[in-house]
């Protein structure tokens, strides 16, 4: 994996770069639709390759358990068995089950948990998230980490801290190690430290010594005000290597983007658009509008004129509106194409801005 | 409307047509799949064109209640609203009224029924019924009738029927009235009598004899056995003028649309394809098949190695039946455009063996 940067802003530590993987370049910064379970919910690749998407995030603790690892290797990976040929990212898995809570037991070696499917028990080490995440055929992973809860007491944070740089030093062995013999994805290492400057500090220091070549900035957009989220990205971004792109992971609304590549963030991840869509949001540069307003009845205008997405070259919002209140899945699907469409958009602009140094 | 006969098979009833209509021509043998609310479930007309639908159609009952005709006619009429560009059928709301059973009482004047929405009242009157659907902007309606249910006495069958005929007559003559100054859809009429012989002849003799320019069959496929429908269907065809097209309402699984072409009907609509495919199965000239079943867990092969559809030319049955487990919406999308196109190339080669005479 090769990251070039092409541009960096002079007001700020944006940049804009190119992010080579073996499904083909990520132009930076990018945002990635989240396919939890082997899709985007409501698309299919066509849909995704129309809006633009580069990369795509898929969860390796759900698709662990449904369908499985073997299903997807019998398939002939991840790629394949959801006919997707462009990179993957597939997260650690630290985020799904830390939020399991109650349903989760946490040792030095890993963390073992029960499915929310089925009550079946896991054991997940450092190795294992490998193995796994390599058997998906991902083309970024990500090592498991601990990731805490906001707000988090500081001997609970620090305590997550040690075992995720710990068990991140055993990723990367086993990494590193494994990919004499095969095929591997690369190895992105995780900054952890809630919301305390010096513990995020420590963690950035003690991740970036270990050699990744590449970062995700855990455990922010948990539930803290959006200032100490920038406040710790601001300290986390001065320490990591900065040829090398950084993942913020899960975020977030625009204004945390847009925030966050300010801040030196590349690629970021969020069910937010995908979610809302189905919940009957459509986003703008305003902000998210609910598409069942009375005053959209008889608007037969487009969510966006602005907007080039298949929704808003085709349909007005009277009808996605309609189609809505009548449940149709149809008003989900054109509101997450336009959702998507919108960050895409937002992404595109925010690389321009950046060339052009207006950032 | 213009309906031009191309071949005649000499083994049975059946023929290959062309219907003009302002929305463009129809091949007929034709299957229409179903918009009940301003939409094929889960589709756009992206979709719609690329199985090569021709015609849809669309219930008068749901789209009267929900947007209402002064959305649809706000928004320019349906074809606008849901951007649909190729000829819409509207059924007359007839057989949804019906179904309401203890919401609506039927006098000779019309029929008074309590929306299954918000309880509000409505009183459909054959020239309410066409007024209705002219606001749509239909291609081809269908005036007021009473279906009855299966099994029914001959008494209520026979009432149902001199209703039928009797508004069939009003329809039809408001609508030579209204046309004169606006442009209307071209009006079926439609032949009831339940699974009586004798009731059949008469009600297509009555309604044959008022000179619409195309007919619908209705109150067949409403659960009784299949020899019983063909043999209506039969009596039934034997009488409507032999120029003209006939649709067999509401029909059905493909064996039923099969023994509905050679007894002489040219046109079709049901909800099967797509609402079983919203539970999980799909169609192949075996039958139906649930994508659930184990036998599929490990299945890489496509649903029907002989489809063309998207689904089936991109992903396996493996996959579609994960998807379906994890209750994604994408396996119902899926599902649905094989079903539709299914049924689309069963028409496509069944129109091929009439005009090679194999029918």
């Amino acid at each position: 994996m090769k990251f070039e940067i092409i541009k960096r802003s002079s007001k700020s530590k944006a940049r804009v770069g190119k992010l080579y993987t073996p499904h083909g370049v990520i132009d930076t910064p990018m945002f990635q639709p989240v396919g939890t379970l082997g899709t985007v919910k409501t698309m299919t690749f066509r849909d995704l390759n129309e809006l633009e998407a580069q990369i795509i995030l898929s969860n390796t603790y759900h698709l662990y358990l449904r369908p499985g690892i073997e299903l997807i290797k019998a398939a002939g990976g991840l790629h394949k068995f959801m006919h997707w040929d462009k990179p993957i990212l597939t997260d650690s898995g630290g985020f799904q089950v830390f939020s399991l809570a109650h349903m989760r037991t946490v040792t030095d070696d890993g963390v073992e948990f029960t499915s929310h499917l089925d009550g079946t028990k896991h054991f997940l080490t450092p190795e294992k998230v490998v193995d796994i995440q390599t058997a998906f055929g991902s083309d970024i992973m990500m090592p498991l980490d601990e990731c805490v809860a906001y707000p988090c007491g500081k001997q609970e944070a620090e305590a997550a801290l040690v075992r995720t740089t710990s068990w991140a030093k055993q990723a990367y062995k086993y990494w590193q190690n494994k990919k004499q013999t095969e095929k591997c994805p690369t190895l992105f290492g995780i900054a952890q430290g809630s919301t305390y400057k010096d513990l995020r500090k420590i963690s950035a220091e003690q991740i970036a010594e270990i050699g990744f070549p590449g970062y995700g900035i855990g455990g922010l957009s948990v539930g803290e005000p959006q200032n100490e989220m920038f406040e710790m990205l601001d300290i986390v971004t001065d320490i990591l290597q900065p040829d090398r792109p950084r993942h913020l992971l899960g975020v977030g609304y625009a204004p945390d983007i847009l925030g966050g590549i300010k801040l030196g963030a590349d690629l970021f991840d969020c069910v937010i658009p995908t979610r809302l869509a189905r919940h009957g949001s459509f986003l703008t540069l305003e902000g998210k509008t609910s598409i069942r307003l009375a005053e959209f009845e008889k608007d037969f205008s487009p969510i966006d004129p602005e907007c080039d997405c298949f929704a808003c070259r085709n349909f007005s919002k009277a009808y996605i509106r309609h189609l809505f209140w009548a449940r149709e899945i149809t008003a989900m699907y054109l509101l997450t194409i336009h959702n998507l469409r919108f960050f895409m958009r937002l992404m595109e602009k925010t690389r321009k801005d950046i060339l052009e140094d207006r950032l």
